[in-house]
């Protein structure tokens, strides 16, 4: 019966084209990051985003500039094109605040919500980033803000235990967790959403 | 053409058959859980766990008994049949305690991990974790052991920048992700696996 034999080769063609399609499209981002992680330099990675394509100028210190936590969630965030969302209850460390500043720099739409009390700690970047003309809002002190998360291009959520500070970062156990799946993605960007109105300035109090 | 006609129908059935098949697979959890969580009794929840089918004594608190993230957080880790894997920061909620300690009654596999410095406050669960016989390790106070996640079965995770205090699931803004997908379930296990090694008791220098 040749007309079986042809239709069920066309039938598996079209099995392998449709298997191949799937393939072809890009994987969702799915990773896991642990902390800590060693002492790095990743001046090359900061230099190369903030002037793309210009010869890298050798940083001269002695770190090791090898893969590690940081150096990914550092290219995580610099991946945004758009838009990020921070959500942070201490942010102190110098890399991470100059990768949100270049991004700003580049045109990307950053907002960021921190917790009052932890915002003023010597070391935050929150002054930095205010002066740098990005948008900060805090909570009023009932409670901390707690979260830590950020959310890129509104389709990457990057979420865990880690407070941005090199302490966390250098010697704490942490993890974070990066998602590219709306259905993870949108109840934290609702909720970015939610407090970013909550937190809207003319509503605080000065209690 | 008979043949073939048959054929056709009979890849057609099959096809319906698999994605009916799909379809009656449990689908994997997959929830996001916001807090604050309003003060909420969850002593009928807790009692139904403890004693499956015995009547229900009516809990005399004035407290709502409505869902809430932290009676779906109590769920969650009372569905563990065989083993739970805890790795806390800080861990002072007396409902999630005596859940953890009912679970260990039933035979659950339960391992806890936690910081040296937070495990001694006051209204620390570690201590009736470990009069109930439940298996305690901590680090060694080189850095915060920070992590907030548990694994129930092997299977499902559960994380986020919620501790398991009172203060943090009334008063603060925080979140907890429930991803029941080996992808992610597999690098936590292992982490806890190397925490559980390192902070074995045999390797405590008491410095």
């Amino acid at each position: 019966r040749p007309g079986l034999a042809v239709a069920m080769a066309a039938a598996a063609a079209g099995l392998a084209l449709a298997m191949a399609a799937r393939r072809w499209r890009r994987r969702p981002v799915r990773e896991v990051l642990f902390f800590p992680s060693p002492p790095s330099c990743t001046e090359a990675l900061l230099a190369e985003a903030a002037e793309p394509g210009s010869p890298a100028r050798p940083c001269p210190c002695p770190l090791p500039r090898s893969d590690c936590s940081l150096s990914r969630l550092l290219r995580r965030l610099l991946s945004a094109r758009r838009s990020l969302e921070i959500c942070l209850f201490a942010f102190s460390c110098p890399q991470l605040g100059r990768a949100v500043r270049l991004l700003h720099r580049r045109g990307v739409r950053v907002r960021v919500v921190t917790d009052a009390q932890y915002m003023g700690l010597r070391g935050s970047q929150i002054g930095l980033l205010r002066h740098a003309g990005i948008q900060v809002r805090h909570d009023q002190g009932h409670g901390y803000m707690h979260h830590k998360f950020a959310i890129v291009d509104r389709r990457m959520l990057i979420t865990g235990s880690l407070n941005w500070t090199t302490q966390a970062i250098q010697t704490n156990r942490e993890n974070v967790l990066v998602v590219e799946d709306a259905e993870y993605v949108k109840p934290y960007l609702d909720e970015f959403e939610r407090i970013w109105e909550e937190y809207n300035p003319t509503n605080y109090r000065f209690l």
